[in-house]
C-alpha cells in the first residue's frame, strides 16, 4: 500500500502530457467508430477484425489468435464474429488441424466491404492524426508508443496488428 | 467519395506510429480501469467524475458541464452518477440558479474515496506511461497530443480536464 507521502505526484509537465494522452485515448476510438459506422456500416472493431483476417495467410486465423491480435476477450470476439457471419463477411469452421479449435475465414463480401471502407478510414486517420503532425513528430510518436507498449503489452500480443 | 487511386495511403513509418497509437488507446484505458477496480472499487470513469468534481469550485458542477469534461453523453453520465449517489459519493440537486438544470456535488465519502484512490492511480500512471519515457519524450507527447486534440476536440471541451 502506497501512502500519500511516498507518492511521486506528477509534475505540471508530466500532468499535461498524461491528460493529453488520456483525452486522445478517449476521443480517437470514438471518432474512428463514428466515421466507419456512417460510411461503411462497420464499427472500428469490425474493421479491425476484417483487416486482421485480410492480412493473414489464406485470409484466415484461429479465433484465439484473432482475439489476441484485436486485444479482445474470446466471448466479445465471438459475439462480433457471429454478427459478421450473419452478414456473410466471415465464415467459421472447425480447425482442420485441431477440431477443438475454431478458425475464422474472411469471405468475399467481407473482403469487398473492407476494400470499400479502407480509403475513407485512411482519409480519417490522416485528418485526425497523421496530417496533424510533422514527420519528426510521427517518428517521435512511434518511439513513444513503442516504449508504452513495452509496459502495456509486455508479451507483444498485438505485435502484428495492422 | 474518395476512390482508392486518390488515397494517400500511409507510409511504413506513418503506419507504425498509427498502429502504436491505436494499441495504446486500446490498452491504456483497460489497464487504468483494472487497477482502480481492484484497489479502489472504482472504474476509471468513476475516478474521473470524482476528480473533476474535486477540482471544481465548491466541489460541484452542472451535470451538462461534467458530461463535457468527462467526454460522456448525458445519459451515460447520469447512469454513473446515479450509481455513485447510491454509494453516498455524490449528491444531485436542482441548480439554485436554474431549476431546470441539475448540479452534482462531491460528498465527503466521495472525497475520501478519491483521496484514498489517488496514490495507487498515480503509481500506475508512472509505471505504465510517465516512467517509461524520457523527460524529452514527455515534452514531445504533450506537443503531439495537443496537435491531435486540436483535431479531435476543436471546441476544447476537455480543456480543463485533469
Amino acid at each position: 500500500m502506497t501512502t500519500p507521502d511516498e507518492v511521486r505526484w506528477l509534475t505540471a509537465d508530466q500532468l499535461r502530457a498524461w491528460v493529453g494522452l488520456l483525452s486522445v485515448a478517449e476521443l480517437l476510438p470514438a471518432a474512428l467508430d463514428s466515421q466507419l459506422r456512417r460510411d461503411a456500416g462497420l464499427t472500428h472493431f469490425d474493421y479491425q477484425v476484417l483487416a486482421m483476417l485480410s492480412e493473414a495467410p489464406g485470409r484466415s486465423l484461429r479465433m484465439t489468435t484473432l482475439a489476441q491480435r484485436t486485444s479482445a476477450t474470446l466471448p466479445r470476439l465471438s459475439h462480433v464474429v457471429e454478427r459478421l457471419e450473419g452478414r456473410g463477411f466471415v465464415v467459421r469452421t472447425p480447425d482442420p488441424d485441431d477440431a477443438r479449435a475454431t478458425r475464422a475465414y474472411l469471405a468475399e463480401p467481407g473482403w469487398d466491404t473492407l476494400v470499400a471502407a479502407a480509403p475513407g478510414h485512411v482519409v480519417n486517420a490522416r485528418a485526425l492524426v497523421i496530417d496533424a503532425l510533422t514527420d519528426e513528430q510521427v517518428s517521435q510518436l512511434e518511439s513513444i508508443t513503442g516504449a508504452l507498449l513495452a509496459r502495456l503489452d509486455p508479451e507483444d500480443r498485438l505485435a502484428r496488428r495492422g
